[in-house]
Formats: structure tokens, C-alpha cells, sequence
């Protein structure tokens, strides 16, 4: 059938899955947005600005698989790309559209609103081009279909952010409204001879370990990755990243992987393993908790989007979902005898509440143990992230984290798309007061989607993980205004609760009637802490992480 | 004298006037932050986020002639890349400076956080590079003091942002603090040939028109603008973005210069000028309000950065300063006999208010006639700014608008850096409550800093522009979160006063009280209108900006 340009567009984002849509309008993209509002499926957001659409399509896409946003020319697109970089970063597959002039101004360089003073249509497609796996500039009436299924296969298999500058004219073209399919598939050779090698380097260890990661959730392998610990009898560990792919109450996970700032008992078991076999493995200086995870002698395995390494030898051209499935169903993979039974992972050991000025290392247990199963938890960057990681998750949780971009101001947006992607589950947010800051009007489309997050909110006077990292914890530009942030409710929405939290035993109460709370309401719960007051994992990674 | 390398970028901002630094700390750039908050006479300014910091900065510079973005790597600088893009677009001096890793982790490729999986050190810079006039990339010992160098003198020459990227360990290496003069200086050839042919234009002439606009602004030609119409007796007519350049009840002063949407009184005098000489201007869609504003035949003379046309003839490397300066002195350029008398300036008639429902039309001669000598008036892109500029300014105002960049959320941040940029001035916002959610939050800083601004806020439920300019004024994608305004007062502060317009009776009352309060109070006005209700001006505008 032939179609419009932007309906074709829509119909591949679609095809993914996507069924909600981010950004804000400008004159420039209507036509677009008309397709999008128009498409049976799709649902547009408008977000209160773009780089708060860009951080919601990321939360989108780490639920949904895939995201997507649309701005308009210049302004928009550029204020939107610290989120789009963030996605590059963190591989998440979230499409970048721009609306842009007519092909008939962008021909005779028309001097028009949202360009420089000497107009040049190509330079922000230029800037994308650092920050995406690929970009199409849609002016060429001849290459227009070839141009947006191009960059759409790479998107579908690079998992990573592509960017699309579609003319306002251009999106009334007609094209085939034929999808191609996009077939993933690796040498042969180099997989058969990289699944040998991993399957001959587990078969000969008595102990091997995988270490899952992010690039597991990107390639939504979570089953595979549990069957083939379930069917051969794996022991498993996760990175920051990676948490929450892997059950924490399933038998073989040993517990987050926290290299030497891990509990002792973690550390014992550690060590003995003999093989250590990366699952989508990521050693950045956050997600090893500043460097404390060291791969070292043991760890021969390394599975990455497009190769392996197995025992010092890459193996190109070989797809992750390929390697993994292979190894899934082999046959020559033997199970290992069942594991010494493990340490069930606990996570924080249950506390007492008090009336006590509180202290960070309180509020983990408590949040852990206010959990439920299938909760969506978004964690903001910053002293909180660490600690974070260790709560233990119950079943059919997701938990997102920006732990390699680290952007803050990241996590409330997030939070937004996230919820956005799968209403099903409960949100729980957990942020510092500084972050929240940076983006804080989204809270107002939670509410117009009636979405009722349970929100923790760290106010501790400024930046402390700055506090920490700078030459002198009081200097000024560590300390940040100071709001009101119960009004910041009355601002944006009508059904909340808030809860002033200065103890142990108040945060106790105020998660104990969130329970009841977020079936009607956004829960805010404001902690008041020490500006100097950490957790003690974080302290233990301070020295790393100024490395 | 030797001194660290971070403390002589503070010099050197300290040398251009700069006071006030805008930006947020992050663990790359503490180094930085040092140095500007120790160096005498800097002071640090921690925005809510990073646009808003770029933004700040933009209206910071437009009132002091150069201001300065400080960020950290990656993030940061991608979040403020929007205001910085508009900077450039406008002509603005910011220097967007970002804190970046050592050079030990640049050079070894560490796996850091604010970086990809597969880090890259530069692309950020490459970014950049499409929205600055220069950068540099501090990394090399032996070019540091010339490379800074290098930057500062296009800065200073072009005024237009440019970008240094500063590793942590490169601040504290040593450099000689002198600062080498930048000399501006034309080809005294063609100086001479321009200022020649343009003299002979004039003199040739019956009667000679100006048009002035931005770059006269940018390059702080205010007086000699003013000079050269009094000594030549010329008479002088005004760009949107140039308008506040020429006092307004100057006998020469025209008017606005709105073509053909302007008032017929104006279209008479316009159409009985012989010669039309541009001093910096600009003929983009929304500074011509939709093309309506023509340069014909008459127009022979244009004067821009550094090369002038005259008569045909394209002059090269003839700076704006020195043709402004030679024709300023000139002996042989003829005075006119004085004008035939002005009808003088009045702007808007005066208005009667009532107690029926306001439309836009009643706001701006209320608003008008509220402005004082020496305002402070930012106003926000959108269906206001054709119209507002219509206003007539008292003596000694500036008048700020973004109207080539139009990038929505501007007039906010911008206001708050106008305003402490110079604290005696009472500064006037006016923007749409579309525009105004996208930054809200710098509010705070306003309150931080104990600045006073009267900010009159549209609140005409959604995008009413995009309404004009969409296929459907309906569509989903105009409508935006309703907040309740006032409660953002009560998050971000404690001195200001609230008042709702529904009439423009209560605007009149609002107006009158808010001489008054604005001693001691922030004052913010939410008018009420529909969201169909757009000025006169506009709706004669709309199919030129739509084209």
C-alpha cells in the first residue's frame, strides 16, 4: 500500500511496539504529530520540555524495549540531546525524529526561525552524529523509504538511539508502506567456534560464575539468561546495570556484584569460583563502584552485542542473541552438578526504626522491605545509587539506574516514561533533592496520566556526592536553593499525599500508609538528612570513584 | 606572572567585564569552580539546570556584553548546548566552558562515567563545533596559553559563543598571565572605499533612512548610533531584535519598523525615504514578521560584521566598529537639513480598561504605559513578541527578545541573568505559560538572589502560536498540563505577590499595585485569556510566519 512519509513512520514505530510517542510541538513538525495522534495505537505525550521527553522515552524504552521522540528543528532537538547521548551511552534504543523546514527552504537556505544568522539546515543532524548509532536526513525525494528503513535496521540491531530530520513537506510524500525485515545474524563460523570455545571452557571448570549486565536487559534475553543458569546449573552474579534480569530470590544468584567494597560472606564465595563468564558485561567506573570490581584471571568469557571473547580470542560478527541461544540449546554443554546450595541474597538485613535524626544506611532496609513484587524502582544518580543496588528485589521487579551516563536530574522523567510503558506496575521513585531540581515539572504529567508513583525525595541541603568529590565539601557551588517541595504537588496535581520525614521510625510510617496511599495518590516522601551523611558502601567508594 | 591555568580563564573572563558566572558544579570541573569563586569580583552562580544556566548567560550578556557557562563534562554540556546554539544564532559573546576528565584518563580511554561504552573524549567538542565560532580542547602542555588565547580573541572579534574544554589536572598547570590585546582592524582599503561610497550615497541623497538591529546591540554601538543620527541629522527606524538601540522618543525615531503590517501613518513617512542604510541587520521570518518587512531597491546600504555592501559593492574585512567610528568622524559626509518634524513615537494609543473579559490587545498599552526609564523588558517568543514590541520603551530601557533562536523557555533564565547582570535595573517579563513550564524552576534563583521582577504570565491554556500555525488549532499536541501558578511562588520562595487577570480592570489594578510591591517582592500577574485570543499584529502576521 502506499502511505504518507510520517504515517509509514509511525507504522515502524509500531511495529516495535511503541505505543506512546514524547516530545513537544513546533511548527515544524506538525505534520508528524498529526500522523502520530492519528495512528490507532499510538498515543502522543507532550512533555514539559525536551530533554524531560528525551529522559522519559530512555524510561520508556528501558520497559518497552524501544522509544521514541519528536521535536522540532534546533531548539528542540538540541535541548533534547544530553537525553538521546544518555541512551547512546547506556544502549537503549530510542528514536530521535526532528521536524525540520521545508526541502524548498532548507534548497535556498531561507533565513527562518530555530537557525543561525548564517542558516545551515545540516548542522544539528551533524551534532546527532556523535550521539547515534545513525542519522537520515530525509531531502532526497529518491532515497526517502531506503533512508528511514536504513536507519530503522540499524536501531532494531544495534539497540541504540538513531536520529531522523523529517521536512514538513516531505511527510505528505508517498511511499510503500512495506517493512522490511531486519535479519541479525552472525558468521557461522565464528559462532560455532565461539560457542565450542565457551562450552569447552565451562565444561572443563568445576565453579563457573556469569556475570550479567545491561546489555542482557537491552536485548531482552532475561528468559534465555535464566534458563540457561536454570539448565546448566550456573551460578550467577549481577552488575549495577544489570540488576534485576536475574531473579534475586533465584537459587543460583550469589548476590550484586560489589567486587572488594562487597560483605565478607559475598567475597568467600567469590573466590572460589574458577571460570567467570561476562553475560553483557560493562566495567565503567560507577558500575564497578569505582573500580572495586576488577575482572581478573578467571574472567575468560565476554559476551558483547556483535562478538565474543573466549579464552584471548575474539570472535567477530557473532550477535548476542545468537551466542546466547546457542549456548541455550546445546548439546554438548554439560550442566554442572548442582550448586553447593547457596546463601539465599537477602539484601539489607531488617532494622530497627527510631526516633533518631535518620541516617541514609536506615532507609534501605526500610524501602527494601516496602518492595512489592512487579515494582518498577528508578534510582537517581548520585550517593543513593550504590547503596541502592543492594536492596533485594522481589519477583517481577525492574530496576532502572543511569549508572554510566550518570546525568542527573534524570531519574523523575524516567520514572515518568517508565510508568508510561507499563501502567500494570507500581512506580517507586528515589532521587536527591538536587537531581529532582533539574527536572521537576514532569511530576505534573504524572499526574495528568494518572500515574501514582510512590516518590522518595533526599533533601540534604545540595550536592553531597560533590560534597565528597570536591576539594572542599562546603564550597558554595555545593549547596543549591532551597524549595519547598511539598508546594511543588499543589503546583503540578490534585491527588497526593506528602509525607515530612526527619526519622527512622517517620519514614517507617510514611512507607507503611504509602501502601494504602498510592492506590489514589503520587506519594511524596521528603527525607531530611545530614548534608554530610552517606551510605556506608558509598564511603567504602568514595577514593574509586575520585580516581 | 605565573599563574594556574584555570585562575588566568578567570582572569580573562574578569578582563571582559564578566562578574557573574552561570553553570552547575559537576566532579570535572571543581577545579574550575575554584578558581571562580576565589577570584576577586567573580561570583558563581548554581542554576537549577543547565539550559537555564546557558539561557542566564544569554540574557547576562546581553545586558554586559560577554558572558560565561560553566559545565561539567558530557551531561552538562549537552543540556546547555540549546542556549549556547542561540547565542550563537544571535550574535551573544558566551564562553561555554566545560570541565573535562585528566588527561592521564583522556589519553588511556578509561571507561568513565558522563562518557559511552566505547568512550569517546571528543565528541562533545565536535559538538560543539557546530554551534560556536571556536573551540579548544586544553589536553596539549605545550599550546594551553595560545590556545585560550586563540579562543578569547575570536570571542572578543566575533562575539559569538566559543568552547574550551579543560581537563581537572590541566587547571592547576602554570601559565604567564598576560593577556595579549586583540585588534580589531580593518583593510584600511576597503574601510576607506566603503566609508566613501556610503558618504557619497548619503550625500547623494534627499532623505536617508537607518535601519538599526541586533549587531548594533552586540557590538555595544549605542552612542555612536546615536551620534551619528544627531550629527547627520538621519532619521532611524528599528528591527525587532534591534529595538531598545535607539532611544524611542529620539526626534529621529521613526518607529518600529514593521513593513507592511505596520500602521499606514508609518507606511507614509516609510515610503518617502530615498536611501536605506542597514546598521547590522537582520532579515530573518520573525524579525521581518513574516517577511513583511522587504529590503527594496532603496536599500543599498548594509553594514554587518565585518564586511559592508554599499551601493553593490561588496566590501571585505571591513569590522562594524571602524565603518561605524570612520563615518561617525567622517569631515565629508553632508549633514542632512533637519527632518521635516517626527511625528513623535507613541507606541500604543492609551486604552480605557473594563471589566469585560481581556484580550491580548488590551494588555499591551496597559503594560506600556506601566514601563519605566530604565527597564529591564525580556519577552518571550510566541504570539506576544510582535506585539510587544510595538511598546514604546522609556529612556535608558533594553528590550530583550530571542527572536531569530525562538527557542521557548528562553525569557525566564534570561530574565533572571539580565537581572544580575545589572540589580539597578527593574526588570519586566512577559511570557506564555507554554514557554514559561519548560524552565520554570529558575524562578528560585530570583528569590536566591533577591531580584524583583514584575512577570506578567499568559496563561491561555496550551501552545496558542502552534494553534495558528498547526493543521488543526484542536489538536492534542497544543494543549499542555494545567498548573496552578501561584503554588510555584509558594515552592520557590517567600517574598512575592500574586495576582489573577481576568479583565483588563484587574490588570490595571495588578499593574498599579505592583509599583508598589516590587520594592520588596518578586510580582508575577497571570492573566487569564482565551486560547484563541491573539493580538492584532499577529493575526495580520500569521500566513508570513506560516510560509
Amino acid at each position: 500500500m502506499q502511505i504518507k512519509v510520517s504515517d509509514y513512520i509511525a507504522r515502524r514505530l509500531l511495529n516495535l511496539g511503541i505505543d506512546h510517542v514524547f516530545g513537544l510541538p513546533g511548527d515544524f513538525n506538525f505534520n508528524i504529530l498529526d500522523s502520530v495522534i492519528q495512528a490507532p495505537g499510538l498515543t502522543w505525550v507532550n512533555c514539559t520540555n525536551e530533554l524531560n521527553a528525551a529522559y522519559a522515552a530512555d524510561g520508556y524504552a528501558r520497559i518497552n524495549g524501544y522509544g521514541a521522540v519528536v521535536t522540532t528543528f534546533g531548539v528542540g532537538e538540541l535541548s533534547a540531546i544530553n537525553g538521546i547521548a544518555g541512551a547512546y551511552a547506556e544502549n537503549l534504543p530510542v528514536i530521535k525524529i526532528a521536524g525540520v523546514p521545508k526541502t524548498q527552504a532548507i534548497k535556498s537556505g531561507a533565513l527562518l526561525h530555530h537557525n543561525f544568522s548564517n542558516p545551515d539546515y545540516f548542522a544539528f543532524e551533524k551534532v546527532y552524529s556523535n550521539v547515534t548509532a545513525a542519522t537520515a536526513y530525509l531531502d532526497n525525494e529518491n532515497t526517502i523509504k531506503s533512508e528511514i528503513d536504513r536507519v530503522f535496521d540499524i536501531f532494531i540491531k544495534e539497540k541504540k538511539p538513531v536520529y531522523i530530520a523529517l521536512p514538513v513537506d516531505v511527510c505528505n510524500f508517498i511511499v510503500d508502506d512495506t517493512i522490511p525485515e531486519t535479519i541479525i545474524k552472525s558468521d557461522p563460523v565464528n559462532l560455532k567456534n565461539a560457542a565450542d570455545k565457551i562450552t569447552e571452557l565451562i565444561n572443563n571448570s568445576k565453579n563457573p560464575l556469569i556475570i550479567t549486565d545491561y546489555l542482557m536487559k537491552r536485548f531482552r534475553l532475561q528468559n534465555e539468561v535464566r534458563s540457561i543458569v536454570e539448565k546448566f546449573n550456573i551460578k550467577i552474579t549481577s552488575m549495577i546495570m544489570g540488576k534485576g534480569l536475574i531473579e534475586e530470590d533465584d537459587r543460583h544468584f550469589i548476590g550484586m556484584n560489589f567486587g572488594e567494597v562487597a560483605e565478607d560472606d559475598y567475597k568467600e564465595v567469590y573466590q572460589d569460583f574458577d571460570l567467570i563468564i561476562g553475560f553483557g558485561t560493562l566495567f565503567s567506573d560507577l558500575n564497578t563502584l569505582g573500580f572495586a570490581v576488577k575482572p581478573d584471571e578467571r574472567f575468560k568469557v565476554e559476551i558483547q552485542t556483535d562478538y565474543v571473547i573466549a579464552d584471548g580470542e575474539r570472535f567477530e560478527n557473532v550477535y548476542i542473541i545468537d551466542i546466547i541461544n546457542t549456548l541455550l540449546n546445546s548439546n554438548s554443554l554439560q550442566s554442572k552438578n548442582p550448586p553447593a546450595s547457596n546463601i539465599p541474597y537477602i539484601g539489607y538485613k531488617p532494622s530497627v526504626p527510631s526516633d533518631k535524626p535518620i541516617v541514609l544506611d536506615e532507609v534501605f532496609p526500610l524501602l527494601q522491605d516496602f518492595l512489592e513484587e512487579n515494582d518498577t524502582v528508578i534510582i537517581e544518580t548520585g550517593i543513593i545509587s550504590f547503596a541502592s543496588s543492594k536492596m533485594k528485589l522481589k519477583k517481577g521487579s525492574n530496576y532502572l539506574s543511569q549508572t554510566l551516563w550518570g546525568s542527573i536530574g534524570w531519574a523523575t522523567p524516567a520514572a515518568f516514561g517508565a510508568s508510561v510503558a507499563d501502567k500494570s506496575k507500581r512506580t517507586v521513585l528515589f532521587t536527591g533533592e538536587g537531581s529532582h531540581q533539574l527536572t521537576v515539572q514532569e511530576l505534573s504529567n504524572m499526574f495528568k496520566y494518572d500515574i501514582k508513583p510512590v516518590i522518595l525525595v533526599l533533601n540534604n541541603s545540595g550536592y553531597t556526592i560533590e560534597r565528597y568529590l570536591s576539594n572542599d565539601p562546603n564550597d558554595v557551588f555545593n549547596d543549591i536553593t532551597n524549595w519547598n517541595y511539598k508546594k511543588a504537588l499543589e503546583l503540578f496535581g490534585k491527588h497526593y499525599k506528602y509525607h515530612s520525614v526527619k526519622t527512622s521510625n517517620d519514614l517507617n510510617r510514611a512507607l507503611n500508609a504509602a501502601k494504602e496511599e498510592q492506590k489514589d495518590n503520587l506519594v511524596y516522601i521528603e527525607i531530611f538528612a545530614d548534608k554530610m551523611d552517606i551510605p556506608e558502601i558509598m564511603k567504602k567508594s568514595v577514593a574509586g570513584v575520585k580516581k
